[in-house]
């Protein structure tokens, strides 16, 4: 059995390079945090804004994630973007993204989200909730 | 009659340039946004995140900006951002922000936000509101 | 005649909204940078990164912008983003943004930017120099 | 012996949280980014724009960074954001980055960077260069 991958194609823009002329680290976090939202719609089949709506969560915030630079990425590379959740637990997950260039690893980092609902005593918190079997089951592809 | 004006110093990161080594433009109007909230807690007394309760609104959104860069700014300039408001109208008002790097005028712009409070009739839209006159009174200096 | 515009699709990162739910205005003037990318790639034929060096000039610094915003923009949102030169002058030029949400207008906004060279006399300088006519001509659609 | 800590003051801007109102991980990244070059600051005496010509390399690259939420940290929060190198090897270095809300870590993590230089063959390289004892010496704190 294997876990859904979702695969999407952005390019580098200018404004997400620094002087160097390479890909801003903080830049790779907004690449995987969208990719971790298009991952779950393309394994939900929710939109990003209904996610909380459809499951009666917050959200899915993050608590944790690394990244590792194998090799830079610059200015006008059109890079691939290969996500899916490489761990579930009781109400948390991991989400392993490799960004490739040209075919080869380039960057490669991971996430670790809650699924996360409002705290009845007290909603302006928020509370893990036990991942539902079926959205698990959602994320495994034959 | 002047208004107040509100004086930061700001170093520029190296996140926040491009390619060229010169600070991004989108990261002048996140300057500019920090800018104007401190404006108003230097005006009104009001940390950022207090000020909708405060004045019974749901915040100071934007609805238009515009920059021009006169000499470009470069990774580690420190610079000193002057914001005052220069315009109230009834339930609108400019912000006018100066970007001086060693004391001469690199980059200057404004904004355009609007006093804004939920619509009574439905809480998710907002709907301008008239700004009292006594806020208004906290922005002139003598 | 008209001017070549460039079409894109963009959807509303969750990173480039602010805590009202909107995309944040420096978020916009990120998106108007890439479209102008974009466009020249369209108009001319050239990748962002090889536009330098097909030219023999540095770049096409942005010199100012604005952006007005019609009706907000929130998380989640396919917005589609129309680019076009508007006005072509000796060495620099005006770029016209428009971003639709289901085919309205939600925000407007222009960039000015520079056809730029190093300076001969200081390499670390940049002079604006004069736009070739066959690269304006490129610009024009029948 | 234990090394020498940089502190610095840093107040959450509007633009840096998300639609849930936390700050969002990929800003957390820009603050330790702009830690790293600030405790280089203070150890050396250098300027971040000057470290590449005071010690004839390109720069601090980063090659990877983790990060881990403890506590979500909200618009117009005050923190402070301790930064220290926890490990020298030969050519690389950890920094270690604790960010504290009233006295409490709220985030925690760390990035390893690269004491880099062009490559003699290729310019238009990075080579990873032994680090010079004498910075590593400025490091430390009695």
């Amino acid at each position: 059995m294997t876990f859904v991958v979702n695969r999407r194609q952005v390019t580098v823009e200018w404004g997400h390079c620094d002087p160097a002329g390479f890909l801003f680290l903080g830049r790779v976090f907004e690449y995987f945090d969208m990719s971790s939202w298009l991952l779950f719609q393309a394994a939900l089949g929710v939109a990003p804004q209904n996610l909380g709506a459809a499951f009666d969560i917050v959200g899915i915030p993050l608590v944790g994630a690394q990244a590792n630079i194998v090799t830079p990425v610059a200015f006008g590379d059109a890079v691939e973007i290969l996500s899916n959740v490489s761990a579930f637990r009781r109400s948390s997950f991991d989400v392993q993204h490799r960004l490739l260039r040209a075919g080869e690893l380039a960057i490669e980092g991971s996430e670790t989200r809650v699924w996360a609902a409002a705290d009845k005593d007290d909603p302006s918190k928020l509370k893990s909730r036990a991942i539902p079997p079926a959205v698990i089951e959602r994320f495994k592809s034959e």
